[in-house]
């Protein structure tokens, strides 16, 4: 140790500290703190994939302790969904954070999150209404709830999100903006695999036929893109979107639009500043993705 | 200044730092936490009499630079509501502050608070549902919001409510715990005048002749608490409030309840931890007060 060549980085190397309470969360934070640290947030919940790492590794550029929370968060999956399927995979989540050196994972219970007379409810409008908040009724609200108790249970310095859940990106800003919650809230654009499929816990349900109908969906949105920026009109992109959906073989369409990107309202007029989303569902599969113009 | 015998204390005698926006705020916290100071915050809504100054001196013990907002919350008066009409004394107020000794006062525009596009909501269920809840649809829900942003634009160590709004300081308590906002939240007791009526703004809507009525209502609440202590039951001590209210000369009459101090609910047989609570009405008046068995 005294008088050594190198020094090994603070933390990496070894597995993260695994942090079940808000208590032991905060105190991992106030020590990470003194020892004049930034603070990283990663909101999960689990089955973490390399778009989850992504997130993890662009965290470490902007902090110098990221921390995962890993918590399948029940007030954001409505009646019938698939809160109770949704992929676990706590063993192989730890094997996977030692590796990109995250420095601890919280992974608080349901009851540490929403104890006995647990009423709180944080909402927001507007952006929160369209698209999922329509498809999805409660979906925002519980999302909106989980991540402001985390941004102040942690009080990172940064969160990040991915592009993948585009309108929950747009929730997350408009909360934090409305609510004033001291933290940078990071967008982090969406990693896809060999065939431009998002990544996502979800497509763990997909069989391998189903795969190659689901890989075209990141190809449709991205011609749709390329249309318009080749000068097509809103209305020739999108109508050709939904005849390639329609001949893609899923098993049906929630939506296709094309919207602007903060508001997510309607952009008929608009040429710039544009995303395109689109939710499909296959087999048990719901998948969402969007790309911006 | 140099070689000086005394040095004054650092903010003392000298008029509040007036902040008009959050960016301020937050600098001026900023700086005050660089000095090694902890913060309270005061959130009023102005018209400032001694129980808010009693608040100011409980945050002086508690903290190096107490912090009171002024905000007449646009968001926690329904419709119908004396929001246009409620008392506003700017010079007096800040009069008041400066020979208290009060750092800095917190004076948002609503707009500086709900900017355009704004659509938040915060809110709790159990203990903001009866009484006030059940009188003033949405009240609560507008004060968890501002109570909300205000916490979390200024992160104080501790934040100072009045007793006198019982039911609010539980609502507050529990917003802060459900949405792990870390500051402690102090109650400080009710300040009364020489007749035992409970400073409010709104007293100044009563004239002369309603003044001798108002302070009837807290000589009524204490002799029920002394009746409860002396062994009388529940029963008889609420039929007795009932019976001395009708007679005092109240125009109407919201509530008179004998409910658990900290949830709010019914309590037919407890005898322990017990609150008192009226809401009653007087020409443009409406009175709360409420004490502890």
């Amino acid at each position: 140790m005294n008088g050594g060549m190198t020094t090994a980085p603070l933390f990496s190397h070894s597995p993260p500290a695994v942090l079940q309470t808000v208590e032991k969360l905060r105190h991992f934070v106030k020590v990470a703190r003194a020892r004049g640290g930034r603070i990283a947030l990663v909101p999960t919940m689990g089955a973490l994939h390399d778009g989850h790492m992504e997130l993890v590794r662009r965290g470490q550029k902007k902090a110098q302790a990221v921390i995962v929370s890993v918590f399948v968060n029940p007030a954001q999956f409505g009646p019938g969904e698939d809160y109770d399927a949704y992929p676990r995979a706590w063993d192989s989540d730890i094997e996977k954070l030692t590796a990109a050196g995250a420095q601890a994972v919280f992974a608080p219970s349901v009851s540490e999150m929403y104890p006995d007379g647990f009423t709180a409810s944080v909402s927001i409008g507007g952006v929160a209404e369209p698209l999922e908040g329509e498809r999805r009724p409660g979906h925002f609200n519980g999302v909106a709830l989980v991540v402001t108790k985390m941004l102040l249970q942690t009080m990172p310095d940064v969160a990040l999100f991915g592009e993948k859940d585009w309108q929950q990106l747009q929730v997350i800003r408009g909360v934090a903006a409305d609510l004033n919650i001291p933290v940078e809230i990071e967008g982090v654009p969406t990693v896809r695999d060999e065939n431009g499929l998002a990544l996502s816990s979800r497509n763990a349900y997909l069989s391998p036929a189903q795969y190659h109908v689901a890989i075209r969906l990141n190809k449709i949105l991205f011609s749709m893109a390329e249309k318009l920026r080749a000068g097509g009109s809103l209305q020739a992109a999108l109508y050709g979107g939904h005849v390639e959906i329609a001949k893609a073989g899923f098993d049906s369409m929630d939506y296709l639009e094309i919207r602007d990107a903060r508001t997510l309202r309607q952009a008929s007029t608009k040429t710039e500043g544009l995303r395109i989303l689109a939710a499909v569902r296959l087999g048990k599969a719901r998948l969402i993705d969007n790309v911006g113009v």
